[in-house]
């Protein structure tokens, strides 16, 4: 990572289809400007990079939602706009995207499965989609975006 | 916003009443140490903004909460004493302590809305409480920012 | 705190036994790397370190645990291996383990509970387990990390 170049790091811990949307909002915002990102997946946000869960994240399932009561019907009015931008291609799935993103910024952009999460979620690299770099600790994570703020997305 | 100063950075994903309560905290308290303080509203934090959603974030209606299961009976004492604190004037109802704050410190407090959000939660600026100032997008809150760290409240 | 010296601020406002893990994960891994470390104990975070409520977050209590409902299968995994492991003595559970970490790291690594949390959550100094050092607030809490990043682990 050169040095002087700003830095975001975000760990994203919660897996919900109503939270990646800032994972990679930020993320790619983050990119533009020029900033070197660095994802750290943990608990229910590895899982969710796994091959057969990430593409979930980009549908109209409520159960991938995480709300309080109140906001269920905000959430249902996300979740249909979110499917039809998708479907009429006015926004690509999360998956495509990051895909973009990572082809676009390569060692600008890496994604780390955490180990101990990988461990107690029964999680695999093989498991993961193409997009995680790599199974990478915490202290390469907070080292690498050291300077920068970290999002916590639980 | 001035060089030098140090500042303070907020997303407010959640909009639950037993999170607000945290930007207000953190948000007053940065303020009063002379940081610049900016809130970026995404998600469900968006929908709590709305005119008439952000009062009931001072009630004590408990469907506006977060939280695991074991923990309801004390998110009950929570908002039973935060009603109490509200009624007997010790605290201000979350609104009037935000639109307190903006007339104290002016520019360095800034709550934007995120546009994505807005378009996907179907959220107009004129939906919003006038606390919020504008929408504006992720490149604008991080480059505020950076230099301080950032409050993800998820 | 030492001039110079790397900075992590976490804020545990989740209290949740799936989120407890990243406050000892990302915390241990500072302070092995010289970093000074401050928690701040909000909302349930600051009920999970009552005497009585912080051992239960190391068993597998789906209760004390946070998810959609997706991921509930996920979680469960997560909460038998976690219970096997420390039943099997490979994990220390978290209370001895945060208190190891107070042990070897002393002034490096302080806990704080939010007062603003403790007036409205109805908790007590002497209801809170031994590793929590003091009640102190948001000034003194965003001051100690500043220039490192916080994680509000929500």
């Amino acid at each position: 990572m050169s040095e002087g170049k700003r830095k975001l790091g975000i760990v994203f811990a919660s897996g919900a289809s109503n939270r990646i949307c800032c994972l990679i909002i930020y993320g790619a915002t983050a990119l533009a400007m020029g900033y070197d990102v660095r994802v750290h997946l943990v608990n229910e946000g590895l899982v969710a990079f796994k091959k057969e869960v990430l593409p979930r994240l980009s549908t109209d399932d409520v159960d991938l939602t995480t709300f309080p009561q109140y906001f269920k019907p905000y959430v249902e009015t996300y979740l249909k706009n979110l499917k039809e931008s998708i479907s009429s291609g006015k926004v690509k799935d999360w998956y495509s995207w990051i895909k973009e993103l990572k082809d676009l910024y390569k060692d600008s952009f890496k994604i780390y499965a955490c180990p101990p999460a990988a461990q107690f979620y029964n999680v695999k690299k093989e498991d993961l989609a193409d997009v995680v770099d790599d199974i990478k600790g915490a202290e390469a994570f907070l080292d690498e975006v050291y300077g920068g703020p970290i999002l916590y997305i639980g």
